[in-house]
């Protein structure tokens, strides 16, 4: 079944849209957290940010930057959060990647989130096991 | 005066490194939400993501997915968060650009947030001033 930003993206359902290129399109979020609450994804189908295609990415973190200085310049808010959530008990409700660029105007409006770090022991052990599922 | 991550950058403080390229430099966070909570940091030193080079926009959105990728292949968590902060009401505490990849194994660990969305009255013309400020 296809996903609602796949259909976005065929042009079946219609959006705000802010940018497109090659390999990646961005709009308005519907039901926006503040001002100018924007989701910028990648054309490529997939549903997890580690699925994706090198060089999309690439366009992807390209596009952040010219999406969210764009943001900026168009609201005069100059703080923001980027948010990008992958499975279910990470709130993600769409499986197609998608960050959302989220002005932060001031409370309430914008995203609220807690903050509860822990310690690091064993962190070279961690760090390790990473390097080597990266190499 | 020089961030703690420039620091890191440096050599000057040490860190558990997990990934670093010509661009880009990833590493643990030391108070982490979740095992496996890394940053990703561009070797541009600026303090907001709009601020970026496309360049290192690019070799951050690439080394993303090559991160995550690895996170979930050490972890064994096949959901999380990226979060990436913009300035002091965003909750951004170090003003070098720096990527959360926060594991979500399960409640309580990891990234806890609130989400209250709002309409979106007048989106194409804000959409406008958007792609007004691209183009």
């Amino acid at each position: 079944m296809q996903t609602v930003f796949q259909k976005i993206l065929n042009g079946d359902i219609p959006c705000h849209k802010v940018y497109e290129n090659k390999h990646v399109f961005a709009f308005l979020d519907i039901a926006p957290l503040s001002e100018g609450h924007t989701l910028v994804i990648p054309k490529e189908p997939v549903a997890f940010i580690h699925e994706l295609s090198k060089e999309s990415g690439a366009a992807l973190g390209e596009a952040l930057v010219i999406v969210a200085n764009a943001i900026v310049k168009a609201t005069g808010v100059q703080e923001y959060n980027l948010l990008q959530n992958n499975g279910i008990k990470a709130h993600q409700a769409v499986f197609h990647v998608h960050f959302h660029i989220i002005p932060k105007p001031s409370e309430p409006a914008g995203l609220q989130f807690d903050w509860k770090p822990a310690e690091l022991p064993g962190g070279e052990l961690l760090a390790q096991k990473i390097r080597t599922a990266i190499a």
